[in-house]
């Protein structure tokens, strides 16, 4: 019972480090404006949902539309940071991940913003892949 | 193979069906100002966060309070109603669940409002309950 209980916990961890991980390539593909690479990050599926001011409905190449329409150039993107991020095992094939952004903007770019998030991601056969989305 | 297919799609069925019920009874509590019946659809645990302007966390209790503070009486609370519900499956012990609230409220409540939530529900001995809301 004890060992399973451990790798039980040992399992939860590895995902948690596993999303922690693909959030940091995430970030750093934002400030690159490597856009395709951030999008890949959620899963390319018709059932991807992403709440912000309405809801975005689709695969990766619907979620890179929208990142285009709001963040359409260099400035606009600015440097981007994760914080806060606690990671969540839902099971083992789902997590859920919370944190802050922040936006570091010049006044052409629209100025600093920031905002939080809550990721609900699926564990996949091309590693975790998030399928809700909500940040505000 | 056929049939155990058969059986998951009625299991993830009957989930929604539950989650969609819990979100009814919620409405209703909320709408005879009944917040404590409102607050314990929420896991009565230290891990349950609510994402807000800010991060609430706690159980029932720390719930229930920032409910009373942001809405401390029948004016300020006006009439809720949910919309646009979606429920899916995250494996058999957690669902997800987004939809749109809205409170029609009179001036003196502080006028109508609404917005999204995304809440992650754990299927727990005491039915299903939101270990996670964010809610914009």
């Amino acid at each position: 019972m004890i060992l399973l209980a451990l790798a039980g916990l040992t399992y939860a961890q590895s995902a948690a480090d596993e999303v922690r991980a693909m959030l940091k390539n995430s970030e750093a593909a934002w400030n690159r404006g490597d856009m395709a690479a951030f999008a890949s990050d959620y899963e390319d599926a018709p059932t991807t949902t992403f709440v912000g001011r309405e809801v975005t409905r689709g695969g990766v190449d619907a979620i890179l539309a929208r990142y285009q329409r709001s963040y359409p150039n260099a400035d606009a993107r600015g440097v981007l940071t994760f914080s806060e991020i606690e990671v969540r095992s839902l099971g083992p094939d789902y997590a859920l991940a919370l944190g802050r952004f922040a936006l570091k903007r010049t006044a052409a770019g629209g100025g600093d913003t920031s905002g939080r998030f809550t990721l609900v991601l699926r564990r996949t056969a091309k590693g975790w892949k998030i399928i809700h989305d909500h940040s505000s």
